[in-house]
């Protein structure tokens, strides 16, 4: 639509108050699961998309072609069932196509296509109680910065009779922030659907950005920094869940799980901090080497006082993950150090469809009274 | 940043997990607060940038400049303080710059930026005890479609004394949703720091998306369809609200505010049902006609008796907004209906610091004891 339609249409937007958003080219889904692109730039010499559909394994833009009314298109192959995200480049500049929905992912907001999965449907809503996911603002001491939590309240939680929930500290992958599991892994309705089954324990569960940085929030030399978010998490992101929401303050009812990235996390920060987590959860995790179990001192453990603190130590990746190989290594070295835990693998790749499956399996084993 | 060289960066970041974010080209704003935009985009032959300073007087793309690296640049002039929508057209594809803040706004994520204002200032965030917004999903039988409300919660709610609290309904402008008034106005911040200067009464605010419509999400035929937002914020959202959240139930208890379009929806929803609603606001708002005051039966009122029900109708507009002449039309006829209200006008334009600057105004002034 040109600048000065646009304008116009909203005008009429505004003064009547009445019309429907203007309808956007969405992506079409086919029954094959092909998926059909349609970007709608007349002016441009060059059109792409660029579909992640494994996320990190760097496929190359693919080249749409222009077709009537100045609409570029370009029909995907078969893709898995699940959530794929997607890039725009026109004329080489990378953009968001923002008439369609957008997801915080690759550090920025980028598009999102959904497959329908004929056998997954856990993240789906139906129609039953629902928890509300709550924006809690915080101001950090260490990174001298406001930020916001997620914070997933059970459906139950504001009925008068001031229980105490356990809490599941629940990490996103690289690049992305504390609105991903919320927005592409759907783990509030995800939440809602086992509770309404009754396969899992009524629960908080704390969506934090896992990275921290002290000073400005740019860095403009572009050089890397150290991530301050495990002291961030222990020191300040746990006291400020603590004093602000009906928890259960102690190992045997606070569990971390994360996916790639915050799967390092999850592994580093549990294994380390055995006196304040029972469970850990390391969903097709990014791990070079086994942290060395620890209490919150940073004093070892001897592994029979690690495995009866660690109720639970759950591995799980994909086969066609790209992390497959070093998820098989950590299974391996827990193995040879006698660390006690599961090992689950599954078809699937490095997306979102295999962390939604992940949680699925991985909440029900926590919190059993 | 080059598709190989950024998907080379993020692998380094997932697998050491400790990469931070890779720095945007921010707008850069000046000490006479003109603002220098900047777009990486080798390729592309032409790139500009469309900047809302009044919102809907339909400013035509500035020209960006072609610079070293592939860098486009354009110096805007002084702008008035507040937050500006802009746009970034490359090669006439209007798009987000996805590297920098995004705002639902203009039907879509939209870009903004944020001129320091030296005189408002109730819209940042002060080390003050802070309400949570929930995210609150709900399915709508008139739509069946499942939708969120945002709902702020003052720092108090959770404490265990069980009161219960006054509601305002806040609504968004044409083309924005239930994001807008906390990402955009901020709105939560401003009720902190008046609540922490005693300035208001707690309560709660449901901000919802102010658009319904039956049927699927989108209408490829572009046309207009009947907006049953007024009939879903009657027969949906309030008892929704009040069945979750502890809401003193009444209408001297219960507010209806909006602006723009929203403004127009609070004038006709709260008028025409003087037996729900016992204050009104209306900032910059869209309004061809004065709604017939009526109870909730539809049975028009006499005189003395709306304006015994109407505690407060507050009507806001800035003198440089382009609808300050219905603004002041919609006064002089209340006027001669003889229906009691409070007109209030300022410097400012049809944008996010008049909303703000109506919220700080108008919150101070409801549900006094």
């Amino acid at each position: 639509m040109t600048s000065a339609r646009y304008t116009a249409a909203l005008i009429v937007t505004v003064l009547l108050g009445a019309a429907r958003p203007a309808a956007a080219l969405e992506p079409i889904i086919h029954s094959d699961r092909s998926v059909t692109f349609r970007i709608e730039a007349p002016e441009a010499q060059r059109v792409q998309i660029e579909l992640k559909v494994d996320d990190l394994r760097g496929q190359q833009p693919a080249e749409m072609k222009l077709g009537p009314e100045g609409v570029w298109t370009w029909t995907s192959p078969s893709l898995d069932p699940g959530f794929h995200y997607y890039f725009v480049l026109v004329d080489g500049y990378r953009c968001a196509d923002s008439a369609n929905p957008l997801f915080l992912g690759w550090q920025r907001p980028t598009n999102g296509v959904e497959i329908p999965d004929p056998e997954l449907t856990s993240y789906l809503p139906r129609r039953v109680p629902r928890g509300d996911v709550r924006i809690h603002p915080y101001f950090s001491a260490l990174t001298s910065q406001w930020r916001e939590a997620y914070v997933y309240t059970p459906p139950g939680y504001d009925h008068p009779d001031q229980r105490r929930y356990p809490v599941l500290y629940l990490q996103h992958g690289a690049g992305e922030n504390q609105t991903s599991w919320m927005r592409q892994g759907r783990a509030n309705t995800i939440l809602d659907n086992l509770l309404a089954e009754g396969r899992c324990q009524e629960m908080i569960v704390v969506m934090d950005h896992g990275y921290a940085y002290s000073g400005e929030s740019s860095d403009p030399s572009g050089q890397r920094r150290h991530n301050l978010f495990p002291r961030l998490l222990l020191e300040e992101l746990i006291p400020e869940i603590e004093s602000h929401y009906r928890v259960i303050a102690d190992r045997e009812h606070r569990a971390i799980a994360g996916l790639s990235m915050g799967g390092g996390q999850a592994l580093s920060i549990g294994l380390e901090n055995l006196g304040k987590f029972g469970y850990i959860g390391c969903f097709s995790g990014a791990v070079r080497e086994v942290p060395l179990p620890a209490d919150d001192s940073g004093r070892p453990l001897d592994m029979a006082t690690i495995n009866q603190r660690l109720k639970l130590l759950w591995i799980a990746c994909g086969t066609e993950d790209f992390v497959i190989d070093r998820s098989r290594a950590l299974h391996e070295q827990l193995d040879q150090m006698g660390i006690e835990h599961s090992y689950i693998t599954h078809a699937g790749t490095h997306e979102w469809q295999s962390w939604r499956r992940h949680l699925t399996l991985f909440v029900p084993q926590l919190f059993a009274p």
